[in-house]
């Protein structure tokens, strides 16, 4: 499968997934990763072994040092310290929580930034959020599906103005696939007092993140993309250490108290990233988490980049040896700098086509309203193969018109 | 193991789940139910079959029909509509969502009820919503440790004043096992225009609830004590049907959206209890809840808890057994229309005891600050042979004085 004598991640890591059908090429890793071998071993071990057999003992022998070694590694793969990074709750909880936190510090007149295409679920939590304050924060959500690549973060830094106090943005974007520099949004925003908050659900565990080096505010991200975490894995944060003493967590559970086995009658916040812990951590669900994580860091994520490009790349170039009169048009940007780990292309019968790559050519890449299909490309399991098949798949889709035989029916999850 | 030639509830569903060590009398499922083997079965088919060969199509073919499902069957289990019910996010978060969205429609100078001696995760939640109205909503903790049985119910009842718009109680009180009457409190709420959200996280499952007969506004509750779903399973919130469009989710979160797949920018609240939704269910996590839930539906609560108060009941015998001069005192009320499903036991030594029970005696029950030692009944696999054991031990423990043997160390989980 390699073109040269160098293995390719994919030679190396493919083995280490459940691939029960190697035909298939699964390009939805961006929407569920796939399942690691070890993942099922230690489940297996979970529920049997230490749920089943060594039972609430296993709260202090297992579960509540899984919780922190999964943020340690979390913290290492984004270039945090690990009492930086918290593990738990949703993407969407995890926004709310920082996002209200931030709002509480806010004097009236503040306004938060958000891009109107933004994945969904972020942009009704800041409604929602701003919608409470009765006027006192605003949200200007900034619509950029008109900007062409390098308009959109000079369109942005545009709107970043003295009132402007939060800015929250995906690190890609889930549609386009588009990469948003985060140095140089994350720079502007401290040159006007504002804090900035990053979705990195869609760039995590794809390519390289470095806190530090971006001089990151806040990170919330999701485990079961690239990360391969599982459906629905419980979500992270991460907050730098010099504003955890100036956010208060606005859903004060137990998990984020002083001493939960204490039973105090008031409530003292633990120091630190701790405080934003609500309830009992899904065990099982949070288990699964650790294989995928330890995959990702084993292979290392500027390797994993590497390689996405490449991957991309090919994929892309495959898309535009297409005839025009195809109908498909490439959505994400073409320049390295400017893209994550999947492509989208546009097409006017895109629901369709997804159905056709899926059913009769197993291809499968995910469809977003209203016209577009997305490639994921993880790399550890990812290899030309997958994609030539999915270039052929979308050449012979129209070209053989295998699309007709679709109708439209129920739309599926992320 | 039965007296008589009727088979017990544990006679009968004691096998249904894994159970490696019988000599070990596991009395701690109002912390941590135990594994259900069918759990563990459906478990291998999610990971294997659902997420590992099935991948992305499951979304729509197992997990969005999994939450309903397991929807439908808590309803059932407490008297709802299945349009009543939601399952995802913890316990404290849920009631953080219904505890804000009524917060919101409040005048100021209202106030909310609580028990100073409630289950702290739900006491530090309120305290967190109400510091942040600024004083327009006050928090009113009432201290009900130094009142008897009889006078709890009357001493909350005259605590709910004209300007309580708010009571938040559990069932079953955590640590006593107290059973507040929910017919009572919510009457008594009901004449002052009051709203109740009762946590029943110690309860469900272990005795019938029926929000109907009860008039239950709103219920918390958690699925890993008596429903046996796993740890940390997801939590539940039942909200009754006339006041779904009264209250709003403060946590607007994507599923909770009108027609999440449709990516609007825009949040538009689906109908009824689905706006309570927020982010992607953790599926591993939620699919282990069901079996349990299907077992105490099998067994029928009613009976559950007709044996649930035989062995507490002979618990409590056996402990009046103990000379008052080993130093046991008994916390849970003697009368059965006043307890839950545990028994708790005070003790001065009741930390060292707990490990001398666990140790030496391989009696789990677990330990609560600062002088607790609570015993959880699960009538599907507790027995009689179980309390026996329990009671010698306690007995033991203290008349060969094995729990001086044991020193103080770090505590652990609920």
């Amino acid at each position: 499968m390699a073109k040269n004598e160098i293995p390719t991640l994919s030679d190396l890591f493919r083995e280490r997934f459940f691939i029960d059908d190697p035909e298939t090429a699964y390009l939805d890793g961006n929407s569920l990763g796939r399942l690691p071998l070890a993942t099922r071993d230690i489940l297996n071990q979970v529920i049997q072994e230490q749920w089943g057999r060594e039972l609430i003992r296993s709260w202090n022998q297992h579960w509540l040092p899984l919780t922190l070694r999964i943020r340690e590694k979390i913290a290492k793969l984004i270039g945090a310290e690990t009492d930086e990074v918290l593990v738990g709750d949703s993407t969407s909880v995890n926004l709310f929580k920082l996002a209200q936190a931030c709002l509480d510090t806010f004097a009236p007149g503040s306004k938060v930034l958000s891009d109107s295409t933004n994945f969904p679920s972020d942009l009704y939590i800041l409604q929602g959020l701003c919608a409470r304050t009765s006027g006192r924060v605003v949200l200007n959500q900034f619509d950029l599906s008109h900007c062409s690549t390098e308009e959109i973060e000079n369109s942005l830094v545009q709107q970043m103005t003295q009132s402007t106090k939060l800015v929250v943005l995906s690190h890609v974007h889930y549609q386009s696939g588009y990469l948003f520099s985060m140095e140089r949004l994350n720079s502007r925003a401290r040159e006007i007092g504002a804090k900035v908050i990053w979705d990195v659900s869609h760039s995590v565990g794809a390519l390289p993140i470095d806190v530090r080096k971006s001089d990151c505010d806040m990170l919330v991200g999701c485990c079961y993309k690239y990360l391969n975490g599982g459906p629905g894995a419980p979500a992270f944060l991460y907050l730098r250490r010099e504003l955890q003493s100036q956010l208060r967590n606005p859903i004060q559970g137990w998990f984020g108290a002083a001493d939960p086995f204490a039973f105090s009658d008031i409530y003292q916040p633990q120091h630190g990233i701790e405080q934003f812990a609500v309830g009992t951590p899904c065990v099982l669900s949070m288990a699964a988490i650790e294989p995928g994580v330890d995959l990702v860091l084993e292979a290392g994520v500027a390797q994993i980049r590497t390689r996405s490009l490449e991957l991309t790349d090919r994929f892309i170039e495959g898309l535009e040896s297409i005839p025009n009169v195809f109908g498909y048009s490439l959505v994400t940007p073409r320049g390295k700098d400017h893209r994550g780990s999947h492509v989208s292309v546009r097409h006017e019968h895109a629901w369709q086509i997804t159905q056709s790559l899926i059913h009769d050519f197993k291809v499968i890449p995910d469809y977003r309203e209203p016209s577009m299909i997305r490639f994921g490309i993880t790399p550890l399991y990812t290899n030309e193969t997958d994609i030539e098949r999915a270039v052929t798949a979308l050449r012979r889709a129209v070209g053989e018109r295998t699309y007709e035989n679709y109708s439209r029916e129920k739309r599926g999850v992320t």
